[in-house]
């Protein structure tokens, strides 16, 4: 039995997880041949694969990839078109298939990799290809439909929750008024930013306003409740998701002056929320402020990985391939939350057509009355996602990656 | 015998195990009160004090104030003017110091507060008070003199080269060209730039540049590097300090045409060095290029502070107890290294006057010949200084600080 396996999308602190959960699964349903693609699907179709085998050829190695952020693989933004649209790329994809005698493709990644799932797994059903086609969710966003939570979500969670604590305190140390922004990742859905109500606990004061993304940010009203709340709390915090807008539709850092770009899938490139609300305060209300984007450390910072996370990452991946195995194509793995206090956590196989393509944001009614919090309900869905660490192997006082 | 203790200046990750040291060292040397200055001698000023017998009650309650970042007493950046220029206010200091009996003088701070125990310590003797002042040096800058390193360094080195490696790792995901251009904190020294050089080794390939505060910044030259380096690699990771200046002396970051501003102590606010340089790559190159601030957390990540540099940070504080128990004033504590292989760093009396007022900064004869890396001198100097993890406490999968 032979195997497939990539990354693909944004990586996060445990993509790589299930790329070892998937492994070691193969290994242990005997498969002969593990392969991973480099570069997702773009490097599938360039028959650019590496044996597994070979790589991983010690238990130290798949712990060491267990605690390597990003996508050991690789990663691409590369979305297969519709087999209408692009019948030579599904041709050659189901040539490659049958070139290397895979039985299992396995793709861990986000919605777009759901429909890379979804798309090939029909196409294979007309072909009646034996290879079966399953999915791994794994987003930092936490907005993928049918799962209880992605893993990944989890990690950057942890992240965004303990960096909060730590500029909180920072925040607090002059006796002087002062206003600081803090900015999270999240085009449509507020979870990460959500993340930051965990914050707040018997040593922490946590955020003073939370502004999700589900909600309409209102610019005036946002500079009305700085005013109002400085009058009894000097240095104030407050976090923005990147994707907040105001009424008319504008993302908020599309009212600065400066250039509006897009990256290379043509997404707008969301940057400067913060600083644009930063400037604003200091311009309206002449009060000292500050913007911190935490940027790319929310989906790479291993060093501080939720373990309950790591450890779903890596199960979400084993159970993709005893999905396969036990004859099912075309469906994507979901975590299933069984209990939550004590929490327990396990894994379903989902209708890749409900996961992929569709985005899940947060429950308006978690969101409090005042519409800058979180109420009791996410802090009890989100707490147990970032229990427990799984400690880095330091090397030089640094945490040790998989090369 | 009666203790004041403050901190003053930008906080750290291990600023409070410097207070931890004092206290205890002080405990131990049967001190009747110990007193924290809230807001660092503006506080004092105000007789804003705490009982730390009273606060720290508990062996717990210094271990966790040990494992919290930031200024646990409160900070300034209040700096005391001459004698000459402030009589009345040098009049307030010694009154209060006279009311509480203070025997002891402790202040955990940088330049500007190594300044003000010199003030006081002159004025004192000018007076005959019987009160001893000395210093406790801490800056994540580590450009004091005299002392081998400061304590906080070792840390913000350590998040800075953990979060370099993980970003290291994201950016290369991709299979297509692009320019990540990272910030770090110092304004005139590069040390804590210099410890991205620290990410380099046999799992990660480091930055492919790093520029340092210490040499004059050549824009055009700099394009040039980024385009003949982008034929061999596509994916750059550049490392620049925010204090990097051009020829004619402005900073990087004035080049932007965003406004200049400045902060409440008339420094120049050093935003957007990484932002600047990331936009004239995508402007002259078209090369997709991305912008990252390590910004706050640098001084703050306690998660991942360095177990020598918290030990050291501790040991100076309780040095200086000491110091002042054995009759010195107007001094400065010091780490001097006494052995680098295997590391062993003890601690000296300084004197205050070379420790105030004075910047170090990297030797240029550690900067190899292309200008944009370090030579193996400096490797040798920080990478003990990283070394070890004091483990937070976590509670609720965060990190638990002591209110």
């Amino acid at each position: 039995m032979n195997v497939v396996v990539g990354q693909s999308g944004g990586p996060t602190a445990v993509i790589n997880a299930s790329l070892a959960g998937v492994y070691e699964a193969a290994v242990r349903l005997g498969a002969d041949r593990i392969y991973g693609m480099k570069n997702g699907i773009e490097g599938f179709l360039q028959e650019n694969l590496v044996s597994l085998k070979e790589v991983l050829d010690t238990p130290y190695k798949v712990e060491l990839l267990k605690r390597t952020p990003s996508s050991y693989l690789g990663s691409c933004r590369y979305k297969l078109k519709t087999p209408e649209a692009r019948p030579a790329e599904y041709k050659k994809v189901f040539e490659i298939l049958e070139k290397y005698e895979i039985d299992y493709f396995f793709y861990i990644g986000g919605n777009d990799s759901m429909d890379t799932i979804l798309q090939l797994s029909k196409y294979g059903k007309t072909l009646g290809c034996k290879t079966r086609f399953v999915g791994v969710p794994k987003t930092i966003d936490n907005d993928l439909m049918v799962t209880d939570h992605t893993p990944g979500y989890g990690s950057a969670a942890k992240f965004v929750a303990t960096s909060l604590k730590e500029i909180i305190c920072d925040s607090s140390v002059y006796d002087m008024k002062s206003v600081t922004i803090v900015e999270i990742m999240g085009r449509n859905a507020g979870w990460l930013t959500a993340a930051a109500a965990l914050a707040k606990g018997e040593d922490c004061v946590g955020a003073d306003m939370i502004f999700l993304p589900e909600l309409t940010f209102d610019l005036d009203g946002f500079i009305d409740k700085v005013q109002a709340m400085q009058k009894t709390k000097g240095n104030l915090i407050i976090v923005v998701s990147e994707g907040i807008k105001v009424a008319d539709g504008r993302y908020v850092c599309e009212l600065a002056d400066s250039a509006q770009e897009t990256d290379s899938f043509g997404h707008k490139r969301l940057t400067g929320t913060a600083r644009f609300l930063a400037d604003e305060c200091t311009k309206r209300l002449g009060v000292k402020a500050r913007a911190i984007e935490f940027s790319t450390l929310q989906r790479c910072a291993s060093h501080i990985a939720s373990a309950t996370d790591i450890s779903e990452a890596y199960q979400a991946g084993a159970a993709a391939v005893e999905a396969a195995a036990s004859g099912y194509t075309g469906v994507g793995i979901t975590l299933v939350r069984a209990n939550n206090n004590p929490y327990q956590c396990t894994t379903g196989i989902g209708d890749i057509e409900q996961i992929a393509n569709h985005e899940k944001t947060v429950p308006l009614d978690w969101i409090d009355e005042s519409g800058m919090g979180l109420r009791e309900e996410f802090i009890q869905y989100a707490k147990p996602l970032i229990e427990g660490e799984l400690l880095p192997y330091y090397e030089n006082g640094l945490p040790k990656h998989l090369k």
